[in-house]
């Protein structure tokens, strides 16, 4: 895939970063997505434009405070909370957000020549999200190439992996620090290992949990033979 | 299709307000969404606006001057000359954006309990534009499906008419007067025949004469009979 030119949809946290660092290691040229929505935090938006400088890839932030025009809910209102009931979605739950973000990602790509969109959704974590699915990223890969004529290539480094496959594969790019330590995943707004207490920062803390586990593991297992 | 409720895309053009007629005659209860993205002449936002509570339908306008962010074009900068370069598309041309509107539009109708969604598009004026085709609606249809875990399904009246047989349907649905008298196609703003000049204009015209052509040889048939 060198010598092609991939954008990244890109948040500054755990995820996209981990995306980022791989679309480094397998494109010639990269470039960065941000969605501003109204998030609760500015600092996500400042988070996602300081990693795409620090690790020199232009960052383009689109306004899409649009979206509170359809979809008023936990993620951009900071009043409310965040919180999920059993078996229902949660509240945090924005009805076609990946179809809206990778359609626009995908306007902005054909127009600088970019057929490659990656993106960190993930069906493994998969909380109900229906376009967090493997099925609809590819469908709407026909329909993206359908609708502009042009031969986009999605790409879902993170389909399958879930939150420790996820530090694994940081890891490997060698950006476990920088990916532990830069990217904010809190919806608190704190960076690095965030509040503790949100339901991101306990998924997040889960997966690395596991992860540290695993790979003490293996060290153990390397040393030994 | 009785007992059931349409989202129209609506412009206040010839084509939407004949699906529009079309929806009312087919639906129990019929709603419109406009676009609003930085149009030559709000005359077309006011148009769509006052057809809408002149037939009884809620309608609803969504600000889309994001669209501004990612592609200035003829159809927003009024300073810009609409033309069609011989074989080239014309410079009218956003990417993506009947994959934008529709799926504003779903997620909006979905909010609603609105599952059918009615747009003009046309394969049969095909000017190039490759999200006007069939195909693209269908691929978007099971996209949107998928996206939202919801049964849409996109109706697309005018898919396979030409401009005479636009003029012809609405004449059918009762609304050849209103559709001749009350919609703005023409691209200097100008209701009902336009200005006469603008591509618009002689589209919309050409197709009248053909439809006003062949309604006379009918009649002179039906009374031959």
């Amino acid at each position: 895939m060198k010598n092609s030119k991939a954008l990244v949809l890109f948040s500054g946290g755990q995820d996209s970063t981990t995306c980022l660092f791989w679309a480094i290691k397998n494109f010639e040229k990269v470039e960065t997505i941000t969605f501003d929505y109204g998030q609760r935090h500015k600092t996500e938006i400042n988070c996602a434009a300081n990693i795409s400088k620090d690790l020199g890839v232009p960052n383009k932030i689109l306004d899409m405070s649009l979206l509170n025009q359809i979809a008023p809910n936990a993620l951009t209102r900071s009043e409310l909370e965040i919180k999920s009931e059993n078996g229902e979605l949660p509240n945090t739950f924005v009805d076609g957000r990946n179809l809206l973000f990778i359609s626009f990602s995908s306007i902005l790509a054909k127009q600088k020549n970019i057929n490659n969109i990656i993106t960190g959704i993930c069906e493994t974590d998969y909380s109900g999200y229906p376009d967090c699915r493997d099925i609809f990223t590819k469908s709407l890969n026909v329909t993206l190439n359908l609708s502009m004529d042009y031969n986009f290539i999605i790409h879902t480094p993170l389909m399958w992996l879930d939150k420790a496959d996820t530090w694994k594969l940081a890891d490997e790019l060698g950006a476990f620090d920088y990916v532990k330590e830069k990217t904010l995943t809190c919806y608190n707004g704190i960076i690095a290992d965030g509040c503790g207490k949100c339901p991101a920062c306990e998924l997040r803390k889960n997966g690395l949990d596991r992860y540290l586990l695993k790979r003490k593991g293996e060290n153990i297992d390397e040393f030994r033979k």
